[in-house]
């Protein structure tokens, strides 16, 4: 469970996310169109690890490539990078990924030495990630109380990354530091990523965790139980506004209705200076994921299903983002730009 | 479809609403014990359906009783009532149900008048029920325009009465009135009464209604696409706090954030003018619910649960209570009482 994905000559290996928690299923994927295809069906997701395998898709392709000359390698890898960032819209860590080793690429003039260079980043971005979720843990537990009950949504856990985790990240970080810690988890549909994985990593982890169903969340913090949440992110505005997994904006307002203090961890390679609230696609998943649950139908043909896999949070709603170059406070749009520009303290 | 339970000669057929939406299987009770196991499974349920299932369990004791004094039939009945009411803790109609008949019965000094009387009383309760949910329909539809979208949470149809329903029939009693109404049903975990019964009854129906999961709740209404809620009850307190299924409180608190109003209908059978809120108990049903979905397990062995079926929403985010008496509004204090002391001006 150190690290959730891995390289090992020209094959990515990681755990199909999907199988979880009643099989841990290794998969091997090793050319672009596997790694696509693993992410879109959701075996790998949480936006930094598909950001890490997207990296590794490139490498794939630049690893095995019968490409003779520099130019044709390069191509292949554009339309690698077309393909891996399509596949999901809204998590910015993709095209993130994508877009640095595409750009450091196109400064190489030979064809070894590019495909070497894009297995190399590759492998830096994977490390990067994980020693990234360290700092962000670092910082985060310095939010967390000994005998805090911290609720999370959906996974932003070790799975969710190349290891270790943003948002558990914290929790593991404020455990480690000695201070105890009881975490009540969503289950978050349709996928239940907070049933399946959040609780699978917690238990592994010793910590202690209870499941409830996306409905008794209000109830929760209305009993008083809840002392702080921590959530992942998708994508960060300069604004601050968090796209994180659906559930994630109502969640931040019965946290504002209860002074309950709702702080997202993410890596800065989440935060996306450029694009504004209404250039950003809020994906629309197959009504299937709500239709079926393992398999069974539970909504009748013909009634029309509407499953958008996220939703926005405003941020005033966001006590505090946490990065691996410290915390951010409001407003937003002077802290994040001051920790993107700065390097890690950590 | 029009009455959703039935009285046929000392049985009680009504529908297994835990095989709904795939397969329509009719269940056919003859002794209470079958009534009280057929409401603990859920296979009854919705607060109005189990309060008059409750009425028929003694009907079914009264009719096939043995007994042969009155002094016997009275001890049968009210051991009868002492299990019913023992299935389910939050709802009221239950206890109100058999506190009707019980209290009643006891006036009757012969046996045979005695168990006519409570196989009477049972019918006229269901067929009260199923008045009221008219008439509530009646005056919850003044409340509704023409073109709003309407969103609402588990099953307040009439599979949750003796027919018709009491927020499905504001809802219904709009649509007869002429107006263009969307439905917007939250699925509502863990039992999914919102995807199985609700779309099933609104398709059938012929009113568009679209499935969410209970995390789009917040970012529907973010988008502006919701113009009312209406939910149904299990109890009422004289205060107006209102117990319903799990999620409807988090639902109010976003209701109020984004103004909209929500509005509760529900017969004054639910309206329980002597229990306090420390009084009532919230029942925590089975961690099973939670942890397998369709017969798949989806929480890790060894995790904790959290399971309460209701949860508690405050007078103050309550727009409206619709019964069969009339709308009643802030203070619920002085209008509830108003209402309960009323006799039915429709």
């Amino acid at each position: 469970m150190d690290r959730t994905i891995e390289w090992r000559d020209g094959v990515v290996a990681t755990i199909d996310q999907t199988k979880l928690p009643t099989r841990s299923v290794t998969i091997r994927l090793n050319n672009v169109v596997g790694v696509a295809k693993a992410i879109s069906t959701m075996k790998m997701r949480g936006a930094p690890l598909i950001g890490v395998a997207s990296a590794y898709g490139l490498a794939l392709t630049a690893f095995h490539s019968k490409a003779r000359t520099r130019k044709q390698l390069m191509k292949e890898l554009e339309a690698s990078g077309r393909l891996l960032v399509s596949t999901r819209p809204t998590a910015v860590n993709l095209r993130w990924a994508v877009d640095r080793i595409i750009s450091k690429a196109k400064l190489i003039d030979d064809r070894d030495s590019l495909a070497l260079f894009v297995v190399k980043e590759a492998r830096t971005i994977a490390e990067e990630d994980y020693q990234a979720n360290l700092a962000i843990g670092h910082y985060g537990a310095t939010l967390i109380k000994n005998g805090d009950t911290v609720l999370t949504h959906c996974n932003a856990g070790a799975l969710a990354t190349a290891g270790y985790g943003t948002a558990l990240g914290v929790i593991r970080a404020a455990v480690q530091a000695g201070k105890k810690i009881t975490v009540i988890a969503s289950e978050t549909r349709p996928l239940l990523q907070g049933a399946r994985l959040t609780a699978y990593e917690l238990l592994k982890s010793r910590i202690p965790v209870t499941v409830i169903t996306d409905n008794a969340v209000g109830h929760v913090m209305q009993m008083g139980i809840i002392d702080k949440i921590v959530v992942g992110a998708d994508r960060i505005l300069s604004t601050g506004h968090v796209f994180n997994k659906i559930g994630t904006y109502g969640l931040s307002i019965l946290a504002k209705a209860h002074g309950v203090p709702l702080y997202v961890a993410a890596p800065t390679s989440t935060i996306d200076m450029v694009s504004t609230l209404k250039s950003v696609k809020i994906e629309e998943r197959a009504a299937s994921e709500v239709q079926y649950i393992c398999g069974v139908r539970v909504v009748p043909r013909g009634v029309k299903i509407l499953n958008p896999a996220f939703d926005i949070t405003p941020p005033e709603n966001v006590e505090a983002i946490v990065t691996e170059n410290g915390l951010a406070f409001r407003p937003y749009t002077e802290s994040l730009q001051t920790l993107v520009s700065s390097k890690s303290v950590a």
